[in-house]
């Protein structure tokens, strides 16, 4: 493709609202533009590679035996409903109705679309197991998009459901699908890690996130190098330390006056002691109804691992009415040790303190000398901690160290939640119907492609992977008579005629101009006919990603790029 | 492809909603299901019809030399309201507002978006002639979505956009797109008709729908094969016939009491005469004014033309109340002889009419001998009445003949409505800043399949064109015993490996079914490997068109597919 007829609009200056390298990197090598917050418009560069991404996605959906479906975007209210999730659903998900007051959601994900189709679908054993995939738009009505197309409120997924017989059988899809994930990401020229990860809102059991690792990345991961231990944050095991276990004499309960003393700092400043020390006591709404979380004052309390634990739907910090109503105190002096109306869970880790402080349900009072076991029971417990740098690893007990990552790809096991919420049966090999188990998985197309930028680039622009480049040549001409551009193009016709996708900057302007396009742009290997073409018959090459310049006489060409592809 | 691991779930009945024949052979093939009215999920057969045609589209719109881009679905309201098409787009158009309350059209259509983000892309004269398209979703809230994916609220179009420097580079772009458009409909297999199309909404001046002929199509066309010219209804000119000019002596006007005679019959009634005598008064409500139109009584307004020839953006019949404020007469007595205080506009033709029968705007009553001319002045006139069957040709007077057409694909050229209106400008050779041409183009690939679908099929099912077929060869497999069966796989793994795409029905049912399923679904050819192979080698062809069986022996057969693919 000539440049002079293509469309390669590359910037000189960062557009002023891309905060991260690969949104940077996209808009000025002229891969796409900002059509509105968190909206995108790609340009035939960017495409290119969207679409490359895609066709590795599809063929190793294929390779392992999925078969790809096209469902509505605009998913109808009706299937929401079946399933419960019109009302769990949050105001991430886009609704609309049409002018005969039909409810949709735009689609964010499509388990109930799946799942209602295949009811006239399926029927018997002998359809399963099934995988259905699409490659199809999503929509996240995002309240802060950012970071370019990691974030954005419209994008391209891969989602992926499988439906078996049992277990078994779920088994087998799920790893089958965790296969070709390496494989897609590989192929991409993509380094994941793969996680545990929390099911959220799509309950199920197994779920792994394969995670990109990056400075930009929004998610925590908590990883382990001596036993391979991976998960995010949302999901890792907290475990406290042995060395915690405090063995020291339990002392006397007493209530202390503490006026004004409400936080954990202000408590430590008191107390003069360790924040460990202090139960932290929270009031949350769980599906509006109030209960009391209790971790050491040290640690955050996950909300995601206390929200699964309690098996809510919603989960929110209660409100300082809610808060004073239930404990009959001002906020700030909560407590599990005087008798509080409502449900009280404690993370594993609280019954193993001695001697704490926390607040007596009563205005600018605390107690101290608190006892676990001793002074209130521990009716319910669960790991509601978020574990952090430094924690023991739960398979190991090493410490875990942290790295931040983008996530690319998303893998569960769903179990029955749809099929028998939606109905979906499939007669056995006796006659009876039964529900199919289910799995999901997906790949973020738009992401995929930016996280390689992230992954893969230095000072001068974006160096691709030969698997999803736009082009793998891009021949720079440097003629300055009419006969030099004849030779160039030429050569350009030769590299066509030789199977190379060429990108050939024709464009009369200065050689500084065209190196630093290319190197903004970032196709895999340079080609360069100018002045020592012309003179003595050497062609320059450099690979975008070594950085090594050589020349060869014209008869070597094609071999030696062949080489620096296949490198 | 093992129909046994594939997902083929073909019906029986017809689908009790589909009233037309694609509908009812998508369904019942397996391509498709409904999701909700007007969506409707693809399955993987009729997935890869889908993709067939998108890649010839793809094809044909590179070798013209356009460039593919991917908008965002959700257009800003921002552009909309720029273009002036936020106030003007009907309730067809979804909108939707996020929750930072920014507002969103579900895009039905994308001229704003390339027109917005062009002005961060191109710049100068060197970078046109440009030619922009994607192949993306649409919608479109229908009130009353049918006949399958014919009319439906979500859909894929190939929308293309070309910007030029003139007239010239505007006719030249046209024109390359009218030849690509009749390149990809005959490459699907498809007889389509170009005809002139009115621009509606999108303003511009030349129009061409490519119209497939099918008794289900929506579209009416007048068609004269003496000349050639060929204009779906809403544009066909229509002239009075010579023949119907009245010579007759001009009457005397009178006024005659017409109690309750309110309708074109009644007065044919009262009046024992020619509906043509009457001259049909109609008030219209134009962007909100009254404004009374004036055809012959026995045609009809034609809508389209009316509003164009008003240059109003919204046209409606006016409500009863405003007929009665405007004719100072209850409903039915409206005519142009007495002064009103609106403007009137008269067909072409009414001009040659002599001694008409009108409402006189006042209760009861109607003028009989009005002339036209002497009794009332024609002050605006345009032609606004809709051309039917027999209506002489307007390029030679032939009588014209009408077809109903499916539109499958619309050129026009838009001029510089958006150009202009959002200020999108390059600089000239001179470094003026000037604003591009636009053309645009669009082709429904959903609907393409439901036409091609239309056009070829018979009682048996689906005959579809080797190029977008799903598969080329259906082979079926009839074996009785483990061995047998081995045979049939070997064949089958011979066919793929010689090139085909080869859908192989290796279920455990009976013949007859199986080939019910191979013409149902409509594979060019079909293979049969049964007795007769395992008695004496004799495998049967059979083309899905032509319908003629024959054998071949194993070493002829690569061979004699690949002519019956050719044929």
């Amino acid at each position: 493709m000539r440049i002079s007829r293509f469309i390669v609009p590359t910037l000189k200056e960062d557009p002023s609202d891309a905060v991260v390298l690969s949104h940077r990197l996209m808009v000025r090598a002229g891969l796409m533009r900002k059509e509105s917050s968190g909206m995108y418009v790609y340009l035939p560069l960017g495409l290119r590679v969207l679409q490359k991404i895609t066709a590795i996605v599809r063929e190793e959906m294929n390779r392992a035996g999925a078969h790809e479906f096209l469902m509505p975007e605009l998913t109808s209210a009706e299937l929401w409903k079946e399933s419960g999730r019109w009302d769990t659903m949050g105001p991430e998900m886009f609704r609309i109705k049409d002018r005969n007051n039909q409810e949709y959601a735009l689609g964010p994900t499509h388990e109930e679309a799946f799942t209602g189709a295949m009811r006239s679908i399926i029927s018997s054993y002998r359809d399963l197991p099934l995988n259905a995939y699409q490659i199809n738009t999503k929509f996240r009505d995002e309240i802060r998009p950012r970071f370019g197309v990691i974030r954005s409120k419209e994008f391209i997924m891969k989602d992926a459901y499988s439906f078996d017989m049992d277990d078994k059988g779920l088994d087998e899809s799920y790893q089958k699908m965790r296969t070709a994930y390496r494989r897609i990401f590989e192929r991409c020229g993509l380094n994941t890690i793969p996680v545990e990860a929390d099911t959220g809102s799509m309950g199920g059991s197994d779920s792994e996130e394969f995670m990109v690792p990056s400075e930009v990345g929004e998610e925590v991961l908590l990883l382990c190098d001596s036993c391979g231990y991976r998960a995010n944050q949302e999901k890792a095991e907290y475990r406290r330390k042995e060395s915690a276990i405090d063995n020291a004499e339990m002392e006397e309960i007493a209530e202390v006056d503490t006026p004004g003393v409400k936080t954990i700092d202000d408590l430590a400043g008191f107390f003069k002691c360790d924040p460990e020390k202090f139960l932290k006591s929270i009031i949350y709404l769980a599906d509006g109804k109030p209960v009391m979380a209790v971790v050491p004052g040290d640690r955050e309390i996950n909300e995601h691992k206390l929200k699964n634990a309690l098996g809510a739907n919603e989960l929110e910090l209660a409100p300082d009415t809610v808060v004073e109503d239930v404990t009959a105190a001002p906020v700030g002096f909560a407590g599990p040790v005087s008798d509080i109306d409502v449900p009280v869970i404690h993370d594993l880790s609280v019954k193993i303190l001695r001697n704490c402080i926390t607040g007596a349900n009563k205005n600018d009072t605390h107690y101290s000398g608190v006892n676990p076991g001793r002074d209130f029971k521990i009716e319910r417990e669960a790991d509601i901690t978020s574990a952090v740098e430094n924690d023991p690893c739960p398979g190991c007990g090493s410490p875990m160290y942290v790295k931040k990552g983008i996530e690319v790809g998303h893998i569960f096991k769903l179990g029955y939640k749809y099929t028998k919420s939606m109905n979906l049966t499939v007669l056995d090999e006796n006659g009876s119907a039964v529900n199919p188990i289910m799995g999901c998985y997906g790949i973020g197309i738009n992401r995929t492609m930016a996280a390689v930028v992230e992954q893969n680039n230095d000072e001068r622009g974006i160096i691709w992977p030969v698997s999803i480049a736009p082009f793998q040549v891009h021949l720079v001409g440097i003629a300055r008579q009419d006969d030099q551009s004849a030779e160039v193009d030429r050569i350009y016709g030769y590299l066509c005629e030789s199977g190379f996708d060429v990108l050939y900057d024709d464009r009369k302007v200065s050689p500084g101009f065209k190196f630093a396009d290319a190197d903004l742009v970032g196709i895999p290997v340079r080609v360069t006919v100018g002045k020592s073409f012309f003179n003595g018959g050497d062609i320059e090459l450099k690979s975008r990603g070594a950085g090594d310049m050589e020349t060869v006489k014209e008869d070597m060409l094609v071999n030696r790029i062949n080489e620096l592809l296949n490198s």
